[in-house]
């Protein structure tokens, strides 16, 4: 049997790791580490960094794979489908060389691995064919990072807020019945697509790292500021990833 | 000018606790235990334990504090209110006997300070009469110490899930246009007032706790026996505290 741990480790701030983190990823006998090329948003560095800083037992070993590429074209669902069975061949391939079949395997997952991650989905269909237990360390998430940089609370007192995507509000607008929403997974600013008034936003690049920008207000005149500040960040380090909080009627 | 720390400390298992609360704490001048009373459930004990295992800076003092208790009778949010004006009255002359105006001072904030939680309100309300800055360390939610224990993803692929109270679905329903919900707060089961036709329950209480129980299955079956499980585990231990993820159309 092999005990796969998945654990979430933050979004980028290594102080973001747990106790719990730090005792689980030191009971591993092997922690993969995935890499996608020259990508500098992998974040490979950065689990090797927090490998190197907090393990302690000599036994464990780091094992690096290349991450497969998802497919450009063919239908969202198939491509995802057909991606994640491509990393889970990879995973199998990895324990299978590193351990066989026993022993504990960790994976250092970003954020928390309940939240816009594929890891439990893809630890699923390793178990088909190699007998797997999995477990999961909670992490900081991206949308607590934000509100821990903001200093704000997501939600209003009693009210519900949604977690969503900006393709969902993209292709569906400012959704029904709740007025606060965390949009993630966001590359097209779908805030441009709503009507703005009464609208503020909190908007957050790289939360938790050393590179976190921040800027929040009234959406109609935030909205542009963020535009131009995501483009001249992204153009600056490469990449980015961002996140935002919408709230209405406040 | 007083710096005001909240820091997340998870929900209730000292290892949630990540590297920056604990070196927020050490930063800490004076730190603010609240107590309610006989009542366990105010973890107290909790807060000082993690004190005790963490806090390796002698400079650093506890005052502990009685919270004052919420009015039974009035309209909820005027007795929210009320309740938060008493705590900030308590906090301030905490802080003023402990420190004066000046200095750093912590808070043990259960979970994340950015859900369902008033500490960032009851800041608001001391500055008013004391200067403040007030900074936030995130920390582990129940809803991602849910999500842990029972291994899930808390949003199915690219869908959004909404974060709500017991109270919310139990006077409005299922809310309109998504099949995923977090709910929290819920002191009366309020997963009793749905169709449980097509409906899967992942529920949990004192979740990431010595004390763990959870409970999945279709709601249909599993509801009747989380209720029983519910009376016995409060009956047990002289409170409770539960969270669970409905999911429909799987
Ligand atoms: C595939 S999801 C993974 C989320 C992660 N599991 C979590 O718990 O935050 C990636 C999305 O998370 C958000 N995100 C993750 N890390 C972030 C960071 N450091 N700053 C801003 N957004 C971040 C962005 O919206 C990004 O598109
Ligand atoms: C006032 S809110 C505080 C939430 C907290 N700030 C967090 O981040 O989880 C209290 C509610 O959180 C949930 N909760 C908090 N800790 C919990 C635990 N250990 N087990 C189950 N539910 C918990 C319950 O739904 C409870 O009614």
């Amino acid at each position: 049997m092999i005990q796969l741990s998945l654990i979430g480790i933050g979004t980028g701030n290594p102080e973001h790791l747990t106790l719990q983190a730090i005792r689980a990823l030191n009971a591993a006998d092997l922690v993969l580490i995935p890499r996608k090329g020259a990508d500098k948003a992998d974040l490979a560095g950065l689990r090797r960094t927090i490998c190197a800083e907090v393990l302690t037992n000599p036994a464990t070993r780091l094992a690096e794979f290349d991450l497969p590429v998802r497919a450009e074209t063919g239908d969202y669902r198939g491509r995802v489908d057909d991606w994640h069975d491509a990393i889970a061949a990879c995973w199998e391939t990895s324990i299978r060389d590193g351990l066989g079949t026993q022993g504990r395997v960790a994976l250092l997952i970003w954020g928390d691995p309940s939240l816009y991650d594929s890891s439990l989905r893809i630890a699923a269909r390793v178990a088909r064919s190699l007998p797997l237990e999995v477990s999961v360390v909670p992490g900081i998430t991206s949308m607590q990072a934000l509100a821990a940089a903001h200093a704000i609370a997501l939600n209003e007192i009693g009210a519900p807020f949604l977690v969503t995507t900006g393709r969902q509000i993209r292709d569906h607008g400012w959704p029904p019945g709740v007025d606060t929403l965390v949009v993630m997974l966001d590359g097209a600013c779908a805030f441009q697509t709503l009507d703005p008034s009464g609208v503020t936003i909190w908007w957050g690049a790289y939360v938790g790292m050393a590179e976190e920008v921040v800027l929040s207000g009234p959406l109609a005149e935030a909205g542009p500021r963020i535009l131009a500040l995501r483009d001249s960040e992204r153009e600056r380090h490469g990449w980015i990833m961002d996140i935002y909080v919408l709230k209405r009627g406040l």
